[in-house]
């Protein structure tokens, strides 16, 4: 699977939207935010910047997008005021995968900008230049030296492709009836996974060092584990049972079986030691900050979720939260309609409101503050 | 009408699409590409660049976007290989409005650079970068001296809005029964579209001169007229087709006659004196070099027009290209669906083939290099 083609959040703004169901996200930015200031604060104090290239990676096509935008053109306008320096300008760049909605992220880009001059009174016309960057992360994307500030939000949890080895026909089905790793997962598998997090994680880091200015600033947040295992219910249990909702699929005939067998999420949750280690290794950026915390899967949202509204209720908004997400890539591989897509996150819902009624496991999210060495 | 949010070619690449029905801009750019390369190695020549800034201006999202920027590449190698100099970097920008199929050109990037990497061995991987620029190009887009080299082909004759006046319900229906200049409209007609061509030019040329650095260089090709009156044929002829065709619907009962008088088409085709007035008057460019050429409707495919079948074909094909540009802005004036609009565009079909068998009018296209003044 060539997840640079396949993977990109459901485009639009209907009711299947990532743009309508990344409520999760929002809560992770909004934790993510405090960071985002205090490294903003960092930089502009440090620096006298006249022209601050500033790139948001994955940055999907939601209202999240543009509301991190605004929030730090606000946070360095403040900066600089307090300093007695005048406001640099802007050059914003929204990169994702090439199948992200792009045009969705550019149509709402007038009304953005004719709120930003009614209530804030920043003109855009010579300031403020926002352009899209199209291309994988794992990749150079930028220019050498063009940035002064990066930021990632819950994306890169998410691989280049599936692990090497998991993807070839003679591998594929050592994961047999899961779709990530799982307490039944060889050790090939568990092995597989973090050899291509390590591999991908590096080309991220060396990448960036480039793209960015030495004391420029990165602040990274995305899904990984506290507990060494990456075996753990807090790394993987969503997937555990988004496969018990395919599995319950195959027994109604509606995919088969071959086909979970075969599926791999390209995606991974690694530890703090592990995220740790590529950095060191790469070696140009300081760790300033590097903090965990969790995240309820529905953002916190449904509070009684011991009756049965409320086991329906969370059931519905995690399902909706992650076909969002996940719909393009498991239409691509398992070859299906919307009807079962359907048919598929109503079992997950009914599945994952049982389960969050009994044990509320939650996402553990890291938040990371990097500095790139002078 | 607000032409940034509805004016955009067909998106896509079905049967109506632009990029299956640009052959006439294709054909302006094989006349247009002489001049890019002679502006290309008088740039290249006279400016040691590492790093080249290069903005595709209306950029739209057809095949045609992407030859263009193969062919700069190709040709600022082979003249830094003729300089004994090294290849810049290529920081290349597609603009275009906010509702253009971005999407599209986006995805029809990845194999564009690996037909890049295996034909002409260029590895993008760090150095060459593509970026999305929306907005609209009679404004600022970029920062201040970013650029090297600008381009924007069949773009410059639409205007930023319906001319000021004409858009007014006090005003809209001096133009009874037409969508743009003709000969029977009267004086204020001709004086609204003249003093909107004039203030978005001029928009346009101040905007790029701070792009642009002092010796940076600009092509621009679009379609004008040779004869001083506006009303002249070679100017206008096409849009007298189509309010024919409006009006014959008219009749059927398809559309309204009232909402044939109040539109007006936000497209010009200057006159090369009104072009340089514009220049000159705000000074930072000098004219390299202005040449008007004839273009065939059809982009000269059909030959044998005078036969049924010629006539039928070359009627079609006309339609196809009118068609992949005008849509977006019919529909939303007019608010009809794909049937009506296929019918109007079988009775144009019908009117241009009948009206080019007899009178063979082309189209005029100006080509104009500037150079920034240094």
């Amino acid at each position: 699977m060539e997840v640079m083609q396949v993977l990109h959040m459901n485009k639009g703004n209907g009711d299947t939207s990532y743009a309508k169901n990344s409520t999760v996200q929002r809560e992770i930015i909004s934790f993510g935010k405090a960071i985002i200031e205090e490294a903003l604060l960092q930089l502009s104090g440090n620096n006298d910047i006249e022209s601050m290239g500033i790139a948001d990676l994955g940055c999907s096509s939601g209202p999240n997008t543009l509301s991190v935008i605004s929030e730090i053109m606000e946070v360095v306008r403040a900066a600089c005021g307090h300093l007695g320096r005048p406001v640099p300008e802007f050059r914003l760049f929204l990169n994702d995968l090439y199948s992200n909605d792009f045009n969705y992220l550019f149509m709402s880009l007038p009304p953005f900008y004719k709120r930003l001059k009614e209530e804030k009174g920043i003109g855009v016309a010579s300031h403020c230049f926002i352009s899209g960057v199209p291309g994988s992360f794992y990749g150079r994307l930028f220019p050498t030296n063009l940035l002064h500030f990066v930021y990632s939000f819950s994306s890169l949890h998410w691989l280049s492709q599936v692990p090497v080895g998991l993807e070839s026909h003679a591998l594929e089905h050592l994961n047999k009836g899961k779709v990530y790793i799982s307490k039944s997962s060889p050790q090939s598998v568990l092995d597989a996974y973090s050899s291509q997090f390590q591999a991908d994680f590096s080309a991220f880091i060396e990448s960036r060092s480039q793209e960015l200015v030495p004391g420029g600033r990165m602040v990274l947040s995305f899904l990984g584990r506290r507990s060494i295992d990456p075996a753990a219910d807090e790394g993987c249990y969503q997937w555990e049972l988004l496969a018990e909702a395919l599995m319950s699929l195959v027994k109604e005939g509606l995919i088969e079986e071959e086909k979970v067998d075969s599926f791999n999420t390209p995606y991974y949750a690694p530890s703090a030691e592990e995220i740790k280690a590529e950095i060191e290794k790469e070696g140009s950026f300081l760790i300033d900050r590097l903090q965990a915390f969790e995240v309820d899967w529905d953002g916190g949202v449904v509070t009684d979720i011991h009756t049965e509204q409320g086991k329906a209720l969370i059931g519905e908004r995690v399902a909706k939260t992650v076909r969002a997400v996940v719909e393009s890539m498991l239409e691509s591989h398992f070859q299906i309609g919307q009807h079962t897509i359907d048919v598929l996150f109503l079992k997950f819902a009914e599945i994952v409101g049982n389960y969050l009624s009994q044990t509320r496991t939650k996402y553990i999210n890291f938040v990371i503050s990097l500095v790139k060495k002078t």
